[in-house]
């Protein structure tokens, strides 16, 4: 099933917005097998908007617009759609009742008049409830079956509204077994994009006719099939058959699938042993505690940390040793190993991590290049240290230094 | 000037990738002028190119492409759109050089053959050099001053052709004192939506004409203002009079202009004192020494800090007192001054920054009830402390504490 997605606001086509509801709805369009073939924009213009839905309602006969629900005057979609489909706008009571409660229980208070336009309904269009808003969806069509459905442009709406309403009205309209476009992930970390092509070698291509996709970052190398010739669920199974194969060419560099993060991973390997982590940051800065308590519950693991930017802390309360930071250097591998174990005692955890680096921009020497990280993890078994150079910018260098001592510590309990 | 934005990609109506060249090209264009009408973005397929691309012609006869432009076989822009103007496309030996010369700089090899066809313009068209890839921008036009002007979509090289050619060459043609469209925001921390509106009154709609949008944020309540009226020129002007009023009205909730970072402020503010900061976190873990450490040159301010996650922590590294913690419990009043003393006490620091809260999801009381955070600032007259409750899910509290924590610095700063 082909369709047109419209969305309508002046903020978009002045860029005071990014239109992210674009992606999100073509990705979950196309997991039903649903294809987004045109996408146009608009401002708030009666004339522009009808000009637009007119011409996509003559190319495919299917078009999702959002934004224009709103209460105030330049939200135009609702009378301007109704026009075109030759409708009069009626008032429909029960949407009413639904702003008045739903503004009564999030302000406490009346609903404002300008409100009411958002119940104002084309007569014969279905509404599709909205739990997050004001502005019910809007569902238009015609007796030739072409038809128009309007979301609100709030994200967080929109995609509440998909989910409650159009992909189930386009799952029954759409039948049985067509064709799906839909992808998978497959997260990879500490290996570099060509050194992972080398390894994968005609798997790097495609797998069994789906084409893979290399998609670096600070995570890591993420892996992106594609299955585009399948219906849903037979594309499900070519892409776990798929993922097998590459999980067993590509080995322990493999963490995870989609959006699985590894501060998570690591906090549940190590509950369920019963070990706790305390950290011991330079050149990350706190970015590592950071990540680890931005998942909730981390504390039943994480004990905390020392971010020791200044040397002096370095040795105070980490227990760095002046000769150590004399003749190495606060980033070097025995700093790291002094500041893992350091953490790791004074805070009362078995494992222990240190970081320390250049971040650059400035700091850099041509023996220590902006870049240089060292990293050391303690407490599962000997205390390991890891020598790297990372290209990028400061923000980049310091989320790969703290990818890199997650995946150490993963590592290190994945051997034992 | 009106024009249109036609985006090419599967990509992009896959949902891929996020369309931030729209955006990116919008506010560019919008500041000298030129205003996108329309907007419309097709997949990689020769004819749903050339239908866009004629209907932009027809509707208003200036449009710029972006993507497509690649060396592949799905890049179909240059020959589509040749062909729509009638011309054929021609070999240009000096694009070969350039982009042989540009692979053998930046890998060492020579250029593959499949790049050649980069190097094929349609006759009479203008070439827009490309500094940061090999696909150069083209600019053809026809007999009635009708014109497209293809960029390619990576973002980098989209961006340097912009500043490179397309807005040099807009410029020239709009001539003198067209009508601008240029905002200016002003960044507000530490005052709430509803109560900034109050306190800004009638200024709250609109500055002499221009109107005033209130955007809030974990960062605060960003205000911007946007001239759509006027000359480049007389809205600058008029928008450093509408922010003198604004700031006036406002007072000291205003910390900066446009991407100001509260971080760099109180750095700078400290260096010029000569201060030194120490940290001691508790339901931020680590993202306020994060933040500040995200700034390039933060060591000479920024000595360190305790993510002191674990009750423990807080005793024996930062000499939070066990009465506290049994008679008012770790998120206090009592224990953050504790926390913003210890620390500073034990890293050397004249300021310390206690933070202690509930981010949520769990973890709430009804007395202490999710989102309640309690911040204290040592070292600037007695030690300040403030309690707050916010809202938002586990990430925007945290940020939110940690620019509150930076604002109380910068306030206590100030008034001295």
């Amino acid at each position: 099933m082909q369709i047109e997605l419209l969305t309508i606001g002046d903020e978009l086509l002045l860029g005071f917005t990014v239109d992210t509801n674009a992606a999100y709805l073509a990705r979950a369009l196309a997991a039903i097998g649903v294809e987004i073939v045109h996408r146009t924009t608009v401002g708030d213009d009666a004339e522009k908007i009808a000009a637009a839905v007119s011409e996509a309602i003559e190319r495919t006969g299917a078009v999702i617009t959002t934004g224009g629900l709103g209460p105030t005057a330049d939200d135009r979609t609702r009378p301007v759609i109704a026009t075109l489909f030759g409708r009069e706008l009626v008032l429909d009571e029960s949407i009413v009742a639904q702003i008045e409660a739903r503004f009564w229980r999030m302000t406490s208070a009346k609903m404002p008049q300008t409100n009411i336009v958002q119940a104002m309904v084309p007569a014969g269009a279905r509404v599709l409830e909205n739990h997050h808003g004001t502005a019910p969806g809007l569902w238009i069509e015609d007796a030739q079956g072409r038809w128009v459905a309007m979301l609100p442009g709030v994200p967080r709406e929109m995609r509440g509204l998909t989910q409650d309403s159009i992909l189930p009205i386009l799952r029954e309209r759409i039948g049985a077994a067509p064709v799906a476009i839909v992808s998978r992930t497959i997260r990879t970390t500490g290996i570099g994009e060509s050194a992972l092509a080398e390894r994968l070698g005609e798997l790097g291509k495609s797998v069994d006719g789906m084409p893979l996709a290399f998609l670096p970052g600070w995570a890591g190398v993420d892996l992106r099939l594609t299955s585009r010739t399948l219906p849903p669920d037979e594309a499900t199974r070519a892409l776990d058959s798929a993922e097998r194969m590459l999980r067993d060419v590509a080995g322990p560099v493999v963490y995870g699938t989609e959006s699985d993060d590894l501060t998570e991973l690591i906090l549940d390997m190590c509950r369920e042993r019963g070990l706790h982590i305390a950290t011991a940051e330079s050149c990350t800065g706190g970015l590592l505690g950071a990540r680890l308590t931005a998942i909730p519950g981390s504390s039943d693991v994480y004990h905390g940390g020392v971010i020791a930017y200044d040397n002096s802390v370095k040795t105070k309360l980490l227990g760095v040793s002046d000769v150590t930071l004399r003749e190495h250097g606060a980033v070097s591998e025995q700093a790291a190993r002094e500041m893992a174990e350091g953490c790791a005692k004074s805070l009362g955890a078995q494992i222990g991590v240190g970081i320390t680096g250049v971040a650059g921009p400035g700091g850099g020497t041509e023996e220590k290049p902006v870049g240089t990280v060292w990293i050391a993890v303690s407490g599962i078994g000997e205390t390991r240290a890891l020598g790297r150079v990372y290209v990028g910018d400061r923000e980049e260098i310091r989320m790969r230094a703290t990818q890199a001592s997650l995946d150490q510590i993963r590592r290190g309990l994945a051997s034992i």
